[in-house]
Order: structure tokens, then C-alpha cells, then sequence
């Protein structure tokens, strides 16, 4: 959802329909099997509702499903958070000392390390699974001594400076939402890339010359694999402007 | 696992068969429909494999998905965990004030509330969900300050002494792992309930005389529904004794 709020910012005019697949989230944890499995069934359902381009806001989906999904429909525009977040963290550190906080399937599947090194030389990248990160997003505990102490369990190495790290790349889409209390932590040596704005940029790019005219009112329609209420609460933090009780749809993808 | 572990102490001459649906975990923020409907699949699959008795060792898939389960399998005994924590909460508290610690989805269902309230009267019960405990389990962050923030976090109404509780039950399978943690916290004036260990007891007393003779060897057959490595290295520190990588079976549930 952090990713589908940058895209309605950044392409207001523009119909965008968000599918969170809730019923069988997080795919962190999951083998990458599993993970194309879902993934797949959720690209075909989008795909069948009639769709010009498909972002994969998910960087555990993108790390390891995004070949899959992009085979499956060719001629279809399909982007993927990974490829975003790595292009930004390229251009966004001096040192080339880049940490990667992520969920444990991102990590594993070392997506990160190849796409960053693709566009970049001579970078150290080092990738932390943070998957607390996750649960604290999802329960709206997004700052405080609690989210505090998590965040140094795991990024000791990279707040306490000793390792020149000057950047810091939040490879998980809950992550945006920890942002202000990470680079406080972190301090103003180190820069943080959001996936989410720099995939709604990718985006932008990608749509060149198949815009929706300036002006068009666009839209959001948000669609749930499960428990509409809990995910219309959380749309409701990201979306204010749907108002307190988003309408959800419901969507069985089994 | 930990009333799989809790059985195996309990009942060692008999063989267990544990299947753990790792694909689509966690169960507790799920809708209940959701939940009944993988609840009932998994049932489906231990049930073909030739199974005397049944532990739905899940509170959030007991509070919902008993009855689905029972009814779809007659003449099977079928117990649930949520039943033997509240009948373990109902002999422990003295005061009547007992707090349960569980997942969205089971105090949602308030099944605690009304298992404990057909056992015994004139008790005041407050279930409060605690879903970073779940995360903090899955990783084995069982005790620190990471948890103990938490647990001031979710359980500072249990833990101030103010409210006359004297019971927190354990209301989710993953909790007994911080239970040394919350113990401490809690004080020497509240009683734990494992439902771990209610569990073992209540299947004890439901086996009598369909028991394995006693020194047979028993067992433990590991089965998972996806990544069976992250899968086996929790079940490692659960089963000192299966060595340090479990065999696991991977079944297809979908």
C-alpha cells in the first residue's frame, strides 16, 4: 500500500487497482516457490480485469517471482520494487556501502546484491532480514521505544557508523512506514531509499506516451484476498482521502 | 509445536503426526472464514493419513474451526487447545480475574470468554491480542528487552497488579516460547496457563483405553506445507532430540 499511495501521488490521473493478497500474507517467510505460486495467481487475476501495466509491490515477489510473472504476459509492462529500490540506491550512495534492511526471502534470494551491482561498481552491499519490521507495520507501531530497539537489534552495524554505510534501502513495502524513526536512528549520514517513491518514478518513466490524459480524475480500487475490515482500516491510515471506512473488494484466489 | 512437544513428553509411546501449515501462516489475523476453510483442508489431509485423535493445536483455528472439523468427522476425537486453557484458567485463578493473551482472531471469536464462562461463574476475563508476540517467537527473540517492552506494551494492565488478575493464559501456540519472560513480569501473584500442557492432559484423559502399550517407541513425523528448512530449524530447537535438521515432509495442501 506504501507503494500504490507514491503512484497516486505521482500519477493522480491514472486508475489504479491494489490487490493485497491478506489471505495468505506475509510472503516474506515463504519459500520462493511458494511465493511465485501466489504471486502468479495474483498477476493473472489483475491481468484479467484488463490492465496496462503491473507493478509488483511486494520485494519479496519482485526478488523472486518477477521472471515468472513478466514470461507469463508478455508485451505487458511489469515492474518490480527490487529493480526501483537498487536503481535508487545506486544513485543515492557515495561510499558504495549500501545496507539493504528486508524481509528473509528478499535477503536469500540476493536480488538486491545483483541488481545493485548490475548498475553500480565497487559497492559493498549487505542485506539484514528485519522481519519484526513487518509486524510493528502492520500493527501501526511505527515509532517509539519499542520500534527503537528493534530497529538497532538489527541495524547496529549501520547506525553505529564504525562500518561507513551512507545508505540505507527499505527493501520491504511495510518498511516506508518505520521511515522517520530510521533516519532519526540513523542520523544524517545516511540516506534513506524508499522502494515505494522510487518505484512510482520507474513508473512514470515507463508510462511515457500511455498516460491518461491530465486531468482525469483516476482512481483506486481496492481489492482483498481476505478479511476486508482489517485490511480497509489499514487502507484508511494510507488513503485518508477514501475516508474511514474504505469500501474493500473481495477477491478468492484460491 | 509446543503442544506437539508438550504430547510427546505427555504420551511418548504414541506416534505423532505434526503438520504445520507454514504456507499460509499466520492463521490469527486472518477472517474466519479463511481460517475455516485452511483448518478444514488440514484436518482433511492428517485424517487420510489414519489418525485415532485429532489436536488442533492452533487457538485462532480452535476458536473458529472446531466445530467444522468435529462435525466433518465423526466418531474422531477432536480436541482443541482453546478448551484446555480455558478449563486450566478456570481451576487456577483464585480471584476470578484473568487476562488471555492471544491472537487477533481469538479474541475476536471471544471463544476464551465463553469456554471459561460455561466451566465456572463470576469471573471477569479480558483478552488482549498480542500479535508481536507471534513474530518475536517465529525468531527466536524469546527473552531480552526487545520482549520485555513488548509484553509492558500489550500486558501493563496484567503486569500493574492494579486490576486483581491473578491468571494470564497463554492463548496462542507460540506464546509458552516467552513464557519464562512473562512469568517474571507478571509476578509471583499470577499464574501462567500453557495451553501447551492443558492440552497433553486433556488428550491424556481422551485416549484412555485407545493407548499405545506402553514402551512402544513412539514418534514424531514432521510434515509442512512449504519452506521446510526454516520449517526444520525451529523444529530443532524444539526436538533436541531429531538432531540439528529434522527430516520434514513438504505436503501440498492447496
Amino acid at each position: 500500500m506504501t507503494v500504490a499511495a507514491a503512484i497516486r501521488r505521482a500519477l493522480p490521473a491514472e486508475r489504479l487497482l491494489y490487490l493485497g493478497d491478506v489471505a495468505r500474507q506475509p510472503y516474506g517467510t515463504k519459500s520462493p516457490q511458494t511465493v511465485i505460486r501466489y504471486a502468479v495467481k495474483a498477476a493473472d487475476f489483475l491481468v484479467g480485469r484488463g490492465i496496462k501495466a503491473l507493478v509488483v509491490a511486494c520485494n519479496t515477489a519482485s526478488a523472486v517471482a518477477l521472471e515468472a510473472i513478466s514470461a507469463r504476459h508478455p508485451g505487458l509492462t511489469v515492474l518490480g520494487v527490487v529493480e526501483a529500490g537498487a536503481a535508487g540506491a545506486a544513485r543515492a550512495s557515495v561510499s558504495g556501502r549500501i545496507f539493504v534492511a528486508a524481509t528473509e526471502g528478499t535477503c536469500r534470494s540476493q536480488a538486491y546484491e545483483r541488481a545493485i551491482a548490475k548498475r553500480r561498481d565497487g559497492t559493498r552491499i549487505t542485506c539484514i532480514p528485519c522481519p519484526l519490521f513487518v509486524a510493528l507495520a502492520e500493527e501501526g507501531l511505527t515509532d517509539g521505544p519499542i520500534v527503537e530497539s528493534v530497529a538497532r537489534h538489527y541495524l547496529s552495524p549501520l547506525f553505529d557508523g564504525k562500518d561507513g554505510g551512507d545508505c540505507l534501502v527499505l527493501g520491504c513495502t511495510h518498511f516506508p512506514l518505520l521511515a522517520p524513526a530510521l533516519a532519526r536512528l540513523a542520523g544524517p549520514g545516511v540516506k534513506l531509499v524508499d522502494c515505494a517513491e522510487a518505484t512510482a518514478s520507474l513508473l512514470v518513466d515507463a508510462l511515457s506516451g500511455n498516460r491518461a490524459p491530465e486531468g482525469d480524475s483516476g482512481g483506486l480500487t481496492l481489492v482483498s484476498t481476505d478479511a476486508p475490515d482489517r485490511f480497509a482500516r489499514i487502507a484508511a491510515r494510507l488513503f485518508p482521502a477514501m475516508g474511514p471506512a474504505p469500501l474493500v473488494e473481495l477477491a478468492d484466489l484460491y
